[in-house]
């Protein structure tokens, strides 16, 4: 259920309605907006009974939600989210960016030339597994701790922000210690005490759709962090799983503009994961720009041949400097500076 | 089975070539290239024993297929294929072309001033239906001939070539007689008599993705119609089938990079049955372009909340206005004039 | 558009409103009933408007259908199909049926032994394909009107009724002139004309599932044919296509109990093409039965070791001979003799 | 990498091949068979060098393993495993079972009734969830550690083994102290820290297919398991996603005799979220049982209409009673007693 206030409620308006709400057992989120506040009421089980709310001073509208998310929601939330990472703000009317790096960590020397070589070619975050899902326990499954710390080292010497991937609750306080902007992997998009978790610290997340996720549960994720009060959420599209196997993946970049119409996080698109082949990335990346992505993940490695995941879909050096300078061409044809 | 030539065989060594291969039964496609002659082997039941084609004059190499095509395959024709529908050329190189017009054909008046307007606002061809596959038979089901003279009056005053769907092997001369460019709709892009009846025209052929055909299908299809001796064949992606339903099919346009990898046809692009959403529309069709592809075909209705089909995913004729101007800056941006 | 006639309604009622429909430029095809006669409105475009017909004497209701079919569906048609193979009966209460045979016909040893080999093991039809729908053209294409002679001959020897694939509209003549039972493959299962065809004959069709249909497709497949006058309709899933590729295609069971909910037409499962593995094809032969499918396709090879297509999935004599043991048995269990 | 032994290797052989191995910085997993004892080996990236350890006493075999299970493959472990639940034994040659209960524990009266309900129609296990992974953080997330306490008084109540799910490796402990066999939710499947959490308890576990889980993926998540000690894992599917929405998931039944196949572990079937619509769950329920499942799940609630979650896929109590019946009959068919 959403509370609509009026555009002259006052506080004290906003404080009864809330104390009401929590009188009723339920928990109220308020949403505060440039034009007037909403606030969210969670934890109900079905139709909620709205008489109450409805005869208070201020209150505009109340509107019963049938979608599973509301605070993730451009209806409740018009303005657009821009998330602020370490200084790179992503979002509408921002120029889109570029997070480039390895798949996984795998040596202080392959980290830190690759961080340097991505920003030196214009790159705006730089992104490396320390904790690795892997299908089966038997491969390499990420330097963990020791991947971290080697990330911090390529952070420094780059000047690049952090991203990098934490699977469980209980490793959010570590990751968070090294990542400027976590993120969720495909497998975990509905691990929900993760994505608990992650709303209750105070650094910016990357949610990445999960295999067979459809965009309704994809927002129901997000909308899970954003209840625990982090809206500080970028949405990443990664393909998804289909009859098709010419691809890793099936690019859904249809889903990007959708996004844009039904929500007010950002979303990024990661053509790595979605094609799994070098070449494909490219156009991929590109399309996704003019399809109005607000970023790009590329996975790019000094030697994608020795790479311990994912090298056949690693650009090289020389491809991702090409990707560059490509990049900067459409940016700036799209009107970005 | 594919027989390379050497740079300098004659005509009579691929003579004697044919030749031998038609003793054994089999049936020789000789496909002259710029560098070198190939000749397809077609009609064998596995594996082949080369022995007395290696031993002839001017024999390179033979080369056992293990892929379901051959003359669509980049791999034996490195050539872009140029399509040219009545003038107008698609494929590698060209500037992308735009294909518009609505769903279907409903009548004179519409149809006339659709294409007067598409072709004033820049449009390449005309694309509407006359034979309409549904679902059920209980729905409308096309003007059938009525709808082709109706297009073809549109044709002429517009001077736009026409694209217009045929849907079984005996109206293919009905349809020819009408159409510039015969399009074959993912229901049937299996329907292996059609394709062998396109084959033997001498009229291009648009060949739509099935619904769920993987691409070594839809090339597969493509090698039906080359294999009768018409190559004039563009390919479309148009949307596979998913789990998601958030867009009426799933855009997979990363096969439009990578068909370009694997063969030598032109690939255009239909967002508007991919996606099925009117606002989804533009940004995909200038994701496409800027992802390789030769072309879109965009559905636009003089009033799309009357169409008899596909309404919702009709652009309106200044909806289409503004998609023709972003198009005219992209492919200008893209180096075409 | 349906209507419902009242018990006593006369055959001048029914008269009266067949001549009103027809006079609105529509179709009528009444459905008589054990109950009531019901007329089915075809033809129509959206909308119509009823009062005329509901002013008639006899008229009891009209039902506007949304869904694309309507002959096919319980609702109009509560009573169960039973079609009669040439005096095998196949539906709702009649003993499963088995239906056996290779995926090609090859020669005339191949079928004839086959042929003997089912009948004694207790198979009520032999299926072998004369006309094959294959990826790429440059494989196997079947016999064609000669399979078609070699099935004729196979049949006659072991006294079962023939069931063979049909591919096109003109092809629908010749083999019927064969065939007991018309399959549809499921590359076929929207070619509309096909279907349209097969609805003009008078004799009973087998409808495969497309490969991505959704079960409202698949029954408004069925309707094109009852819509031109032809009930003897049998449906068949045989797997769609997922993401899976363990096994060829995914063996959708649950919608054998769900269509006998919505249709009166019998189903039949086909387990080799759903599975592509001879292990498999028993157990969920088997499971099909117990889930209420009212027959089963099988296919059987003297040596599926060197058949010209679908080998890994053709049980041997021996694997059908224990497959029949187990069908009896479980048939017994069921009720049946 | 696994290491198979000669018959007659001494235990002193086979600790000479474990020392070796963690020589190699390698963990050796000790699988003894009833015929010879087998040695996998974990933690190698890629290729191990073999030749140290073919010279050993006693190695009759070294095999290179390109899955990404191994413990769980029936090459590795040809026995059936037999999985004990509280003194209900699961498995091969085992008589099914049937776990049934609600969807979610809502009130002590419901989980009691429905336990003595169950139970006194035949049922095996209680199943009944306390914690409940939702879409969307505003719906009924499970009453949680009171929902456990519910649980183990139905179970005191009706003497049933209790069968519910946990969702983070944070809970295992708390969930263990009251099930007795610890269920795997769909969406967690590949959350790789609570399948190690598992793997290092002493009580089995019911690992249920992701939504769009491989075959391989399933077998892998299930490796996880197991490579930390604990072999009692119970396998089940439970519907996969697919395209088709008539029913809520696909149930990919042919995956039961194919796992039985590749694996020694025990499978089960969840036809209620398969299905998602109760009339199809008593026919899938037996099909999958004469398709080879050790087991079925089924929903069963006192009032399905007022459920909190999954009431359209719940059976009524008369609706279980009725099952029962038919389990019972079809179970002594099989030859189990």
């Amino acid at each position: 259920m959403l509370i609509v206030m009026s555009h002259n409620a006052t506080t004290a308006d906003i404080d009864a309605v809330v104390r009401t709400v929590n009188e009723m057992g339920l928990t109220a989120a308020p949403i505060p907006g440039r034009e007037r506040t909403a606030i969210g009421v969670l934890g109900n089980q079905g139709y909620v009974d709205d008489s109450k709310i409805l005869e208070l001073t201020g209150v505009q509208q109340v509107i019963h939600v049938s979608k599973p998310y509301k605070l993730v929601s451009r209806d409740f939330h018009p303005e657009n989210t821009i998330v602020d990472v370490r200084g790179v703000r992503v979002g509408q009317g921002c120029r889109p960016v570029v997070v480039a790096g390895p798949c996984a960590v795998e040596s202080e020397e392959q980290i830190v030339k690759t961080a340097l070589f991505v920003k030196q070619a214009g790159a705006d975050m730089l992104r490396g597994g320390a904790f690795k899902p892997r299908t089966g326990p038997h491969t390499f499954q990420g330097l963990r701790e020791e991947g971290l710390k080697l990330l911090a080292v390529a952070g420094r010497e780059s000047g690049l922000p952090i991203v990098t991937e934490v699977m469980s609750p209980d490793s959010v306080g570590l990751v968070s210690e090294y990542a400027d902007l976590l993120q969720v992997g495909a497998r975990n998009m509905q691990n929900f005490d993760l994505l608990r978790e992650l709303g209750r610290i105070r650094k910016p997340v990357l949610l990445k759709r999960g295999m067979s996720a459809t965009v309704e549960e994809f927002l129901a994720a997000a909308e899970y962090i954003l209840a625990e009060g982090n809206d500080q959420v970028i949405l990443c599209e990664r393909g998804i799983r289909t009859y098709e196997t010419a691809t890793r993946n099936t690019l859904d970049l249809a889903i990007v503009p959708l996004i844009k119409e039904l929500s007010h996080l950002p979303i990024m698109v990661d053509p790595s994961h979605a094609t799994g082949k070098r070449s494909l990335v490219p156009p991929m990346a590109l399309a996704a720009l003019v399809g109005g992505a607000q970023g790009v993940l590329v996975e790019v490695h000094p030697e994608p041949e020795k790479a311990l995941s994912d090298g056949p879909q690693s650009l090289t050096f020389p491809g991702f400097g090409n990707l560059m300078e490509e990049v900067r061409r459409l940016t700036g044809f799209l009107g970005y500076v």
